[in-house]
Formats: C-alpha cells, sequence, structure tokens
C-alpha cells in the first residue's frame, strides 16, 4: 500500500466539482459534488444523536434499500437539521434535482449538509448550485481538492488523502476527504467523510469493513464533546479496479481494511488537529491497558478533558489533569501503577511514575508542549491492549468562533 | 422553614475559623477549621474518580468506620492527589496534628485538601497553619465566613449558607459552605462541601439523606466536565438542638430532608455560576419528561455541551445546539415534540416549537440571554417528570485560568 497524491477523484471513474452557491456564506466554494461513472456500493455509518438531520436520515435509507448510489451533493452553512417535515422535503428536492440532472434515479443520490442546526435552506440558490455543480464534475486531482474546499464550514484546512493497493494483480485506489472542526465527538463516525474507491466488493463486507474501522479511526476522535446531529461516514465502492471481487474475510479484506484505515486514521487526526481554535493536535496513546475497551475509553477521556486541553494550549506539563481524567473515564486501574509521558518533536520526558511526579525539568517539559503534535503516552501496565485517541488544545479561539458562530 | 444569616457557625456548638498558612498561595487566607463542642455523627459522599485524592481515603475511612468526627482541617493550593503514600502520611499527620491540639483522635478529624494535583504538602507550613486555626476558632457569623473564604481557589466569591426549621418543638440549624469552580463535574458530590447541623438524627437516616439529596443538588452541576479528583461533601450532625432523634422516615426526616435540599441547592448553584471565567448562571430546567432520571440525564446535558455554553456566553439564541445536546445525552425521545423557552429577569422567549424555530425575535432573545441567570426551559411532551441542571457560560477567562494555573 502506498500514499499517494489526491483525494475522492483518485479511484477509477470517481468525478468531483466545488462551487460558490451562497447557500449562507459569501465568497466562497459551498456546494460539492461527488459523482461515480458506475453504480456502486454504498456502506455508511450516521450520528447516534437521537436529532438527526433530514440528510442523515436520508442516507441511512439510501445506503440501505437503494439496488446501487452513484453521487453525493453537499451544501455547508446550513445543516438541514431540527428543520421538521420542510426539512425532509427540501433534502428529497436536493436528490432529485441531482438526480434530474445526471439521470439518476433520487434514491441513488445521497445528501450532505453542514452548518447552522434549525434554519431552513434556501432550494433556489441550492439548486443553482447543484446545476453549476454537475456541468463543472472532472476526475482531475482538482476537482477533487475543491470539493473538499467546498465542504469546509469553521475548518481552516481541507482534508483529503488517497492510497493504493494491489489486490489479486490489479491496483486498487481509495481516496477520502472530510470536514469537521466544531461539534465533533462522533458517535458512530464524524461529522462527513467520503471515501470513494474502485476497489471491488460485497456491500455486506463493504459495511463490516466500515463499522469496524470507525471504532479506532473517526470515533477515537473529539474536539468539543458534542455528538452532532449530522454526523455521516459514506464508503462508496464502484468496482471499477476489477480485482477478483471480496465477499469474505481473507487476505484481500484485510489489505483493503489497512487500506481504508490509513485513508479514515489520516482523516481523523486531521479533523482533530484542525479543531476549532486549536493550536495543537493532542494525542493520546494508552499502552498496557487490561483491554482493547478500556484502553479506547481511557485514551479518549484524556483528550476530552477541558482541563487538560486547556493546559496544553498553555504548554503547562499539568500531568495530574491528565491522571484524573483517566481516573474519571469509567475504566477500572490502580493509579499507582500508572507511568505518563509527553511527547513531542521536541523529544520526550517521564513525567509520572506509579501515580506520583517525576523529577523531571519543566522548562524541557514546556518545550516539548510547544510543538504542534504533542502526545501523552500512558502506560497503565495491567495488560498488552492499546488505543490512540486524538483531540486539540482549548484556545480562546474556540469561545470566539462559538460565542457568535450564527452572525 | 427560614433561611439565616450565616454558614457553617450557624448550628448550635460549631467554631470555625480561616487564616493565611501560605501553603502555596500567598497573602489569603488558604487553610480554614470547622469544630464542634461536642461528638458528630457523620454522612459524607466522595468522588467517584478512580484516582482519589488521599484526604477523601481518609474521610471515608473517618466516617464509616470512627465511632464519632468532630472537626475538619482544609487545606487549598494543594490537592494531595497523585502523592501516593507520601501523601496518605502527611493527610494522616495533618488528622494527627489536629487531633492533638484539639483534644481529639486522630479518627475524630476530617481533612480535606483542593488545588493542584501531584505536589507534596509542605508539612511544616500546614502544621503552623493549624495551631493557628485551633487559636482563632470561635463560634461567630465571621468566623463562617473566615472559613468560607479560606476553602477558595479560583472562586471569585465565598459560597454559605444557614437555613432554621422547627422539629418536636425544638429549633434545629443547618448551615453550609463550599467551594469549587474548575474540574467541577460532581459524581457522586462536590469538590469540597460541608454542612453543619445540631439536629439529632441517626447515623443511618443521616447518611441516607445525604445520599439522596447529592443526585438533585451538586451531582447536577457542571464546570467543565472534569471529575475532581477529591470531591467530597459532608455533613455533621451534633444533637445538640435536643429535638427527637429522627430513627426513620416520617416528617422530621422530610422537614430535615426539605432544610438540607434548600442549602445543598443554594450551594450548588452557586458553584456554578462561579464557574471557573463564567459570566453567567446557565440553568437548563426539563419538564415532562417520561421519568425522573431521563429528566436529569437530559437538563444535564445542555448544561454540559461546551457549543451551548459559549453560546450563552455570547449571547446568542443558538437553540439547535440546545437541542443537539438532549439528541445526544442518551435519553429517547421524538425531535418533533420538543419546545425550547430561553428566559430570564429579562422575559421569556419561545424559541422552538416541536423540534422547528419559533418566529421569535433576535433581539429579545439577546436581550434575554445577557442577564447574568439564564434558563432554558424545556419541555419533552412526554411524561410528568421534571429536572434542574445548573452550569454556567464558557468564557475567554475559563481557558486563561486554565492555561496557566500551575503558574
Amino acid at each position: 500500500m502506498q500514499i499517494i497524491e489526491g483525494g475522492v477523484t483518485a479511484a477509477k471513474g470517481f468525478l468531483a466539482a466545488g462551487t460558490e452557491a451562497g447557500v449562507k456564506y459569501q465568497n466562497r466554494k459551498d456546494m460539492a459534488l461527488v459523482f461515480s461513472e458506475a453504480p456502486c456500493r454504498a456502506a455508511a455509518v450516521f450520528t447516534s444523536n437521537v436529532v438527526k438531520a433530514a440528510p442523515v436520515l436520508w442516507d441511512r435509507e439510501a445506503v440501505q434499500n437503494s439496488p446501487f448510489v452513484q453521487a453525493v451533493v453537499v451544501n455547508t452553512g446550513i445543516a438541514n437539521a431540527g428543520t421538521g417535515s420542510q426539512g425532509r422535503e427540501n433534502c428529497e428536492k436536493m436528490a432529485e434535482c441531482a438526480g434530474k440532472i445526471l439521470g439518476l434515479p433520487k434514491e441513488a443520490v445521497l445528501v450532505g449538509s453542514t452548518g447552522v442546526i434549525g434554519m431552513q435552506l434556501p432550494m433556489e440558490r441550492i439548486e443553482a448550485g447543484i446545476e453549476k455543480l454537475a456541468a463543472m464534475k472532472a476526475d482531475t486531482k482538482e476537482a477533487g481538492t475543491d470539493a473538499a474546499k467546498a465542504i469546509m464550514t469553521t475548518d481552516t484546512v481541507h482534508k483529503e488523502i488517497a492510497v493504493q493497493l494491489t489486490l489479486s494483480g490489479k491496483t486498487v485506489t481509495l481516496g477520502g476527504m472530510c470536514k469537521g472542526s466544531g461539534m465533533i465527538h462522533p458517535n458512530m463516525c464524524t461529522m462527513l467523510g467520503f471515501v470513494t474507491t474502485d476497489v471491488c466488493i460485497s456491500k455486506e463486507m463493504l459495511q463490516k469493513a466500515v463499522s469496524a474501522d470507525v471504532v479506532d479511526s473517526f470515533n477515537m476522535i473529539s474536539v468539543d464533546g458534542d455528538t452532532s446531529t449530522n454526523d455521516t461516514f459514506v464508503v462508496m465502492a464502484n468496482g471499477l479496479a476489477e480485482n477478483e471481487e471480496i465477499t469474505a474475510e481473507g487476505a484481500d479484506y484485510e489489505a483493503f481494511c489497512e487500506a481504508l484505515h490509513e485513508v479514515t486514521a489520516y482523516l481523523a487526526k486531521k479533523m482533530a488537529g484542525d479543531g476549532e481554535g486549536a493550536t495543537a493536535l493532542f494525542e493520546c496513546k494508552v499502552t498496557g491497558a487490561a483491554n482493547k475497551e478500556d484502553a479506547r475509553i481511557l485514551a479518549k477521556s484524556v483528550i476530552c478533558s477541558s482541563l487538560t486541553k486547556a493546559a496544553v494550549f498553555g504548554h503547562d506539563a499539568n500531568w495530574g489533569r491528565i491522571l484524573c481524567a483517566l481516573g474519571y473515564s469509567g475504566a477500572k486501574f490502580d493509579p499507582e501503577n500508572v507511568d505518563i509521558y509527553l511527547e513531542s518533536k521536541a523529544g520526550s520526558v517521564h513525567i509520572c511514575s506509579g501515580g506520583v511526579a517525576c523529577d523531571y525539568s519543566e522548562e524541557e517539559a514546556t518545550k516539548i508542549l510547544s510543538e504542534p503534535e504533542v502526545t501523552a503516552l500512558v502506560n497503565m501496565h495491567m495488560g498488552d491492549s492499546e488505543a490512540v485517541a486524538w483531540g486539540c488544545d482549548l484556545s480562546y479561539d474556540y469561545v470566539k468562533i462559538n460565542a457568535d458562530y450564527r452572525s
């Protein structure tokens, strides 16, 4: 497997576009299209929030019951959540409009929306945007990047990646993009994430791969603990790589899962590091946990702690907050067996041994914490299980961005 | 029942003191003593954090197994958590030192510590502080206030209250104080809270009253979602009111519970409103829930949402975030039956009806949100259960306070 340039247009037969539709933002791309020349099998996971956005309900139905899907149309600015029956009608109209122009049944079109909750979509501008997107769509790298940029809200960078591997002598490609910066605490999947691939795989095995993957990718990140109404992660596979169809577990399935995780872990990490107001990606790696589930719970508790996040922002090696967050995670352990290290490009420092302070240099710890990517490495000394979670620091700008998001 | 002036010295036979011991802070009171002239029955609840501070372990043992308790000694600045066996020895020394001076067995002395995790206590200064406290202790209102001020850390106001009621013809008094501003997400009880009372009640009924009470008082507040290592709530009852001993449920027990809740709800609310960096107390009242537990979960989810808290700080009526927080709380409901109102001294506005936006005035909503106490009133239309939770807004100052707390 190797990482290649590009994103959602990297795999065979996938076209994309991004355009300015003026849905809510001005002077920036705010609508995107992904289109496959061949029908796709799709697998997806959606938000566990009881309040589900209209497009989440639409996509869930389409992924489960449509014979195939072939396009995704996305708008930013307005989430189409908390919009009742009118919101559901608008969502269906988006799929219908795109389907008509692209020559597809509406059930083959997935819809994504992200932005403010509680506002209705301006349907004229949305429909005009879809027409532009359909006319512009292309299979170039630039078109994929345009789409990745168009789905951003408070994101400061676009997020895309592509990888290639060989299955049964054929080159298979996966490309992905995602957006997400605030209201990020995915539970089943993340805000909006799309992976396209030309792999040939049965729908059942594709869903199995996706469901297994998110547990250790998108579900292991958090920006602010708020699980969105719109979390959607979709993988579309059009089979154009012509590898022998993956229909069961085995070497090909494992290789595909590994490639998928390369894509999703990259996107998840990128999203965490670009959390609203973030100045640093904050990673917590837990080793020596009693079991995998405990490892996940412990790692995620640390990256979710507001106090720890604020300390990272202040480059303050306040390891007591890390120990505290491990303690209230719900996992059982003996605090006096815990070792904590802080690591970054600037070095590594052993900061807590057996639950009490080591004799470390504050100056060195501050230097380590001043890097844009910081890791807290925790050894529980209870077993062999490991997990990694990704978050970001808590800064003034997080408050600023969210105190007047709607204005 | 009536509210009277004073705090922990209001009930018969209770003395208190607060002094500067220079534990970590300079030029402010940082040690407190509460002393009863008569032996007390005590009941308590402690943090559910796996990482428990040394004084939590000490107090749990003393409240469960000592024949009586008669004093509490508290320091701020250093939490005596993450301090291992040396921390446990230091904690025992604090009790031993206070016991010697006050003429009590060490097991009759409870200990409270709050502040930075991971540092050892400066025992010489602590012991000198205890000597000063013992010499100063008095039954005056001022002495109670001194103690309430001495237990503050990042708190901006001290928190105390007292109430009186009549039981079997005798006047019974309860007085309380607490501290807490950051790392506040109590799970079983709060940071440090102490209630003194001269009521005569069996130890069993006292513990029953305390355990039942915290579910709707201290456990319903949150500042930052971080459950502390030091959460301690203790009620000491010395029986000097000479009411007929409460040994079972009945009118007297109910009246006592009501008075206790008056004290604890006041202290809890005061703590939430004084959350680190807070500019407003943010209350969420859930009505019409299917059951009491759902009502609590829903209310607490709203006041814990970082995005909702940031919107309150920005006086932005972003009700979608409230709906979203209800949605990921874990309680099941139909979003299209939910009504949301925003209320404060400045008025009330119906902002969301049946899960979608009402036609409200943004100007009016902003006015309502600009008050120092703001309520989100949520009606689930599913049953008769209600609950109230208290939090605060998320401001720049929360980040500022916690980015350099240790320096």
